[in-house]
């Protein structure tokens, strides 16, 4: 079993779990909208402040990319539980209930990518984390191209 | 050195440089009020799931609430950076500016006290989680009725 079958091993259960009973706890459609629309901001903050440091335009600090890259990852496991069904709109999409299989596969992708770049960012080694950004990045890239509003 | 002072030790540095550096990565203060909000949005959302749980109006699930426990505690380190100066409005009272000693104070309080309910959580102890959990609680209120618009 690869490293990356491990990590999906030990995330997949959070995903099933938060898609099952991921609807019933926002009372609201918008309710689910704006939580996964938060998620997304504070987890692009942190993606954004080890994306300066990547290209130069910002020093680099070990703790600060490595307390950044934790919070991407962690969080990179909360906005799923806030597609459920009946919380269309926002800036998705119609396909992430269209085709969900595709939108879930590739937010278990996402999660994978950022995993990796925690685990780089950890180590503090400047070429391994430029490296995952660029693979995190591609990830978000994707899912984007494919299931958020232009 | 009690347990308090040492946790507030490790997490004072984040807040220092939070604060200082804090403002110049938000182009617009709208930027720095959505974030903020955003992730005081997610945290709501975690530590809500808690207080189901303590309320008991739905299961223990001790890995459930370890992880919605690891997600307050690490995004209560956030949303600080994100009140610099010139960055007033929102849901924020003036009081957040004008009395920031205070309010510094408060974001403190409460990043203590969902850190022990973060030790806790990740006990499994549910007496001790309740515990912490109230204590938790307490500084939220306490802060939002000083600087949160009703």
């Amino acid at each position: 079993m690869k490293l990356k079958h491990l990590i999906l091993a030990a995330i997949a259960p959070t995903l099933v779990a938060g898609t099952g009973l991921a609807y019933a706890q926002f009372k609201k459609p918008e309710d689910a909208i704006k939580y996964r629309q938060s998620a997304f901001t504070v987890m692009a903050n942190s993606f954004g402040k080890i994306a300066a440091v990547v290209k130069g335009e910002a020093p680099f600090n070990k703790d600060e990319v490595a307390k950044n890259a934790a919070v991407v990852a962690m969080i990179s496991t909360l906005p799923w539980q806030a597609f459920g069904p009946g919380t269309e709109g926002g800036n998705a999409l119609p396909g992430v209930w269209s085709d969900n299989a595709k939108f879930k596969a590739a937010g278990e992708k996402m999660q994978l990518a950022v995993a990796s770049l925690n685990t780089a960012a950890q180590s503090g080694d400047q070429e391994a984390i430029k490296k995952a950004f660029g693979a995190a990045g591609a990830t978000c890239k994707g899912c984007h191209d494919d299931f958020k509003k232009k």
